[in-house]
């Protein structure tokens, strides 16, 4: 309920609304679960009240920018609130960063306070910059609790004029070159939040674990979208199974989000079984491998597929499952559902393009760059006018992801345009070669990279952990993939790793393993 | 999709680009089911684009008005799209509506042209506007089908430059003066659209029944709604319960929406029984009695009441279940349900105010009028500033519906504020005196309207319609009522009749009843 000239027929869009509506609607509903803490949506509003009133007395002045770095607690979901609330703008941060990137962030975002976990704090010890403690006890003592003391339980009259202001930034994880922070709006923010409720059918039974982290695109709008519908957030400092599938029991856990690796440490835990009621599971971050869609079916997590990227507030199109497709073999079903392409309800329809920004064939063989357009677009980067203009080329966003485009309008994404092999002149997608590896009954992920050829120019070598008490040779994987994909696509080379890297979401980071086999050349493209 | 100045962080919010979508995304999936007649996504989309671009090259203008007076046949649904995608403003007719009225909406929207169902054509056959008869057989000969043929499948480019331009005019039905054409907005209606999909937790395996007229309120904006999350819609030419039991079960429907006289014709059909799959009804245009939630629970129909005028596109709030409510008794469980005030997720919250325009008190005895305020507020009155003016004032909606405020922050509506009977300074709530009567076991519905009495200005009256087979008298009911009601708040006299007079949208036409008892004299308030 912003500015709005005055109009009774318009009230500027922002998320901040939902919770106060919450708050009004159901103030004993359970909002918050952290452990042994539990906060209701009437007692979640105070808090905010008190953190936004706070942070307004401390003479912070409309778009000022305040960082906050921790994991997900109930700190960092009254954050998503009380900034907005406040006229200030969430600059939340990756948790996994070294020292060095976080500093870069703090400064290159102008940050003026920082709010800190305890066991993060390191990471920002030499920075320059009023701080808060956090030491996640929610008692008095705890300097964060102490300061939300400090503040008024009643709510602070909004500063909201335009609902295009940004509420949030968002450093991509830049594995190459410095993060850019993504600008989202309370406008986005809003959208993407009813989009997200109304994809993941969350209603106002809904109990959401918190597996991905609120760091990585605002948790994907979800903050907001959980209570837009008044559902109860479960909060979970760390991501580990055991704990996750003792949650899913206690609290009646029905959605979660998470990246396809982590789904895959979930569906292989010891503790996994048979769930009674049925959990959705959004998953994003890569295509998850038809073999990670069957094992969590049978587990009754229903599996949504949906995609996006950082500078999409997360997820911006779903993997709709057609009736059609019930009748399928599990296997084929899941080679379908790991497409991708059904725009939200809140976006305009993502297209694939070729160099020249024209629809490239559908049905055809040839790859094209997915492009998004609409609100649920970052409104640009921070101080980046050059990489602002690149990436809205030609008036659309440019994903940098390689795609088919199917027939029947679903897009299926092949590469980064970076990851990308080209082999004798051929492309060969690396994520086709790690899903026919990851069908392999020994196999539990595996990651593809280039590698030089002196033939060939590069070929694919593949980089795999395999399940416990499992095994299988090099020659077994390669003669695996010859069997299911073109000969020219299976790995030259397979190494068996214990571990491969990850960006603190979960995704692997192929430039490390790439590194590794290009080192001691001038470039990684041959 | 609309103009926004190149950004590409932002499209013009508008429903038709829910079609656009549902028709990308599934095209199979059935779109319109009416009789034998099935259409999918594709089908109607491309049926929207024919009537678009057949609009658009009769010469129409942005802006220019087109009528349609039909019932909820497929026509009237493509309308919903063709009209705004064209550019041209939707105005839907009440069908029952006398020849003056229907001259009236034409002539003050200045509509251009009409279509119009062949049974209704004679409520327009006087009026000097191009006419397209709409014979709804789906066939060529239908001059609507021919009309159709001469478009092109091909969508047309959007001329939509700014959200808030008007979509459709919808005219209140006007108990009193001339009826007022209330303008909706593109942007309205796509909030109020996900509003409704949230509300109501349709999915994409919802199968929508239209029970309720289209042209009321654009169908509380279901027909965006509803094709926003591709789900089925279900026509329905005449509401009549025998057909509605037998779509039920054939059509295996999921969500409806009725007026409570409509549901109490539908729970007291000799058809009705307890339903294999649970619907979902909801449920305005008066507040619902106890007897009739209880009833409807019954069969396997969950009621959600919620609440709104032709101001706010219809419903604005809901009356959200709490959880403690579960254990309590029936009919006292109705009694808290049947109470309102709990906005939308795309609503500001609404307000009880005095005559000042300040809150009233919560929890206390005194009625205030409900105010609203936001993105599901008409844009205003066409070509009657005065009108707006006086809707608008103090910056609020003014509902001129009469409530209390409860402590939880229900609101309890009790009357419109011209139904109020001053009965020795003392206010008394017809529906107060409805509600008790409608517990009465023989009573199948009841409205109350003041009559002067030289004593105590004015006293309640009540007209009863009784169950089949049931009796009571008189007496019985203003007996009953004294148990229940503080005793000056029960009836002075009772008549039983055959039906009461209503609205084509089910509301009880309590002026018609006044006027018989006040006949003769000057004012009708004493």
């Amino acid at each position: 309920m912003g500015d709005n000239d005055g109009k009774v027929y318009r009230s500027e869009l922002t998320p901040v609304d939902f919770l106060r509506r919450s708050a009004y609607m159901f103030p004993e509903h359970e909002a918050v679960v952290h452990g042994d803490r539990r906060y209701s949506y009437k007692e979640l509003e105070e808090r905010v009240n008190r953190l936004a009133s706070r942070l307004r007395d401390s003479g912070l002045e409309k778009g000022d920018r305040v960082a906050f770095l921790c994991p997900n607690i109930p700190p960092m979901l009254e954050a998503h609130f009380a900034l907005p609330a406040a006229g200030v703008v969430l600059v939340a941060i990756n948790t996994r960063l070294g020292k060095d990137e976080v500093s870069y962030i703090l400064e290159h975002s102008k940050s003026k306070m920082l709010f800190a976990d305890k066991e993060l704090e390191h990471l920002a010890d030499d920075v320059d910059v009023e701080k808060i403690l956090i030491h996640d006890t929610g008692e008095a003592g705890d300097p964060y609790e102490d300061y939300l003391a400090e503040g008024s339980p009643e709510p602070i009259p909004s500063v909201l004029e335009d609902e295009e202001e940004v509420i949030s930034i968002n450093y991509t994880s830049g594995t190459t070159g410095r993060p850019k922070g993504v600008m989202y709006t309370h406008r986005g923010a809003y959208l993407c939040a009813l989009g997200n409720v109304i994809e993941a059918a969350m209603d106002y039974e809904t109990k959401y674990l918190w597996t991905l982290p609120m760091f990585h695109c605002n948790g994907w709008t979800y903050p907001w979208a959980v209570t837009a519908i008044a559902a109860t957030h479960v909060c979970l400092r760390k991501v580990e199974a055991p704990r996750i599938w003792s949650l899913f029991e206690s609290e009646s856990i029905t959605h979660y989000c998470a990246a396809p690796t982590v789904q895959i440490g979930i569906v292989n835990a010891d503790e996994a079984k048979k769930l009674d009621i049925h959990v959705r599971a959004m998953i994003a971050g890569a295509p998850p491998s038809p073999t990670l869609l069957s094992q969590l079916t049978e587990l009754n997590i229903d599996p949504v597929h949906i995609y996006g990227l950082t500078e999409t507030y997360g997820p911006i199109t779903t993997s709709a499952p057609r009736k059609e497709w019930e009748n399928l073999e599990m296997d084929e079903r899941a080679a379908l559902m790991a497409r991708q392409g059904n725009a939200f309800v809140t976006s305009d329809l993502a297209r694939v393009v070729d160099d020249d920004g024209n629809d490239i064939e559908r049905g055809g063989e040839t790859m094209g760059e997915i492009v998004m357009h609409g609100n649920m677009v970052m409104k640009g980067y921070l101080d980046n006018e050059e990489a602002t203009e690149e990436a809205f080329e030609g008036g659309w966003y440019h994903s940098g992801d390689v795609a088919l485009w199917h027939e029947d309008g679903y897009i299926e994404i092949r590469d980064r345009s970076k990851d990308v092999i080209v082999s004798g002149g051929e492309n060969i997608s690396t994520i086709e070669v790690e899903q026919a590896i990851a069908r392999h009954d020994s196999v539990l992920e595996a990651a593809v990279v280039a590698i030089p050829d002196e033939k060939w120019g590069e070929r694919p070598k593949a980089f795999v952990t395999l399940k416990k008490g499992k095994e299988a040779t090099e020659e077994d994987i390669i003669t695996f993939c010859k069997e299911r994909i073109a000969r020219y696509k299976a790995p030259a080379a397979v190494d068996f790793v214990d571990e491969l890297p990850k960006t603190s979401t979960g995704k692997i980071q192929k430039f490390v393993l790439r590194e590794k086999e290009w080192s001691g050349r001038e470039s990684q493209v041959n």
